[in-house]
């Protein structure tokens, strides 16, 4: 949609889902410009791919594509995760194809094509992971798309950028499953319930996202989210040491924590 | 303000502020009638007194205004804990005032006279909490305040209340907290903050809190904190088990949250 969208949008788009309701959804919307009922027939004139799945579904795609893409192609993707799709990108494509891994830092909690936003990435940050043998064009084209999409393009090696997101994107995730499974748990849940407020559906809010999404996140990146959730789980006790104590020094770990997250709000002109 | 803009809106609106400088932005903001120097005379003619601070200034605060209240007036709160503010009250009121507690469950995460929005209470639930000697009138005088702002009150007992919000706002809090202090801790952050987007944005959003505030809560709701902060660090290395076995009851446990956030939504008509 945001593709279709730009003033030079003169870009032919064809769209592929598993489910064809899902591919004639998207034409209907003005997504695409024709769906194609064979994932081969739909990659085998494209200059540009771009793969949206959840991350274990990737493996499967890339090897069903691969015989069918073109020389010189560029197969991009927008997963969670990348060290894992990288890997299965270079054991499947041919030599003379490019894979340069993306993932816009942008998404709603509640998934499918009925909360389609062309406006999604504007403003965002665009990691862009070229694979190992991507030639300068192909990044170039990974790169120019994310810019017209209103995005900033970052290069990112996939091992930094899955130790990024584990800490700013998937450690929230697993938080806000926690506290969700923590507090709707509770024997007086239902009447708790009503004093639950946007405190909690802001810090609830990841909770909401497509479990399948989830669970391969956890199934690619396990490693880094649970060295974050080692290093959150200390800074939690700290903080119920302090409490415990009844200690003055909370002022002051509130007070830097504050000073933190503002800062990053200031810095990056986050709307709070 | 949104008392001030009730359609009967003919009540007279005395303010005090420690800092004579805030009480003029209220009442250039029109929010206040006419500001007062004095705690004593500012409480000396009112009916009904909202006291407005951090939960450990309400002591000197009910303290100081104690031998100044008129017989049959009735003072409120909106103090994020209650039991020990009721305790208080009953320590230091007069035995012909009513002390009715009130807990808004509506925020911001930025805090001061800048903020104020008239409309913030509307839609939320406003928890009342009786004192042990309050009058039938001044239950009503509590409750019927709140429903003319648009909240909806219920009645609580204040060890309930204390519970609940530990649940549903303090561990939040924390975990907001936690989460800012493991991630700008780390020695790479001024790089990783790029990638931080609204997912984090709405996770630490509570992070962002008065310090006062938030030490005050933890101060005076410690044990109940504490206990949620346990009960969350279960769940949370359950989840942390099926991460590290590469479990496919992954899938499974975020289902289940997701479906009980998801009906939190639907039931309470919470915006996503």
């Amino acid at each position: 949609m945001a593709l279709k969208g730009l003033p030079d949008g003169r870009a032919e788009i064809t769209g592929y889902a598993r489910r064809p309701e899902m591919a004639e959804r998207a034409l209907r919307l003005g997504a695409v410009d024709r769906v194609d009922r064979s994932l081969a027939s739909a990659v085998e004139m494209a200059e540009l791919i771009i793969l949206a799945v959840p991350t274990m579904a990737m493996k499967e795609i890339l090897t069903g594509i691969s015989p069918y893409l073109n020389a010189g192609s560029v197969v991009t993707d927008v997963a969670s995760t990348k060290l894992q799709v990288m890997e299965w990108a270079e054991q499947s494509l041919p030599s003379n194809v490019s894979f340069v891994g993306g993932h816009p830092m942008a998404g709603k909690e509640f998934s499918g094509i009925e909360v389609a936003d062309a406006s999604l990435f504007r403003g965002c940050t665009y990691c862009v992971v070229p694979g190992r043998d991507a030639t300068d064009n192909a990044i170039h084209a990974v790169v120019e798309m994310a810019e017209k999409l209103g995005a900033h393009p970052i290069f990112l090696a996939a091992g930094e950028h899955d130790y990024f997101v584990a800490g700013v994107s998937h450690l929230p995730m697993i938080l806000a499953s926690a506290l969700v499974a923590a507090t709707t748990g509770d024997s007086r849940w239902s009447r708790m319930a009503a004093l639950a407020a946007t405190g909690y559906l802001g810090t609830s809010r990841l909770a909401s996202q497509h479990p399948r999404m989830e669970r391969d996140i956890c199934l690619t990146n396990g490693d880094n989210i649970v060295a974050w959730i080692d290093r959150f789980s200390r800074e939690l006790q700290q903080f119920r040491h302090l409490i415990t104590e009844g200690d003055l020094g909370l002022e002051q770990a509130f007070e830097k924590t504050r000073q933190a997250r503002n800062g990053w709000i200031e810095q990056y002109g986050k709307k709070a």
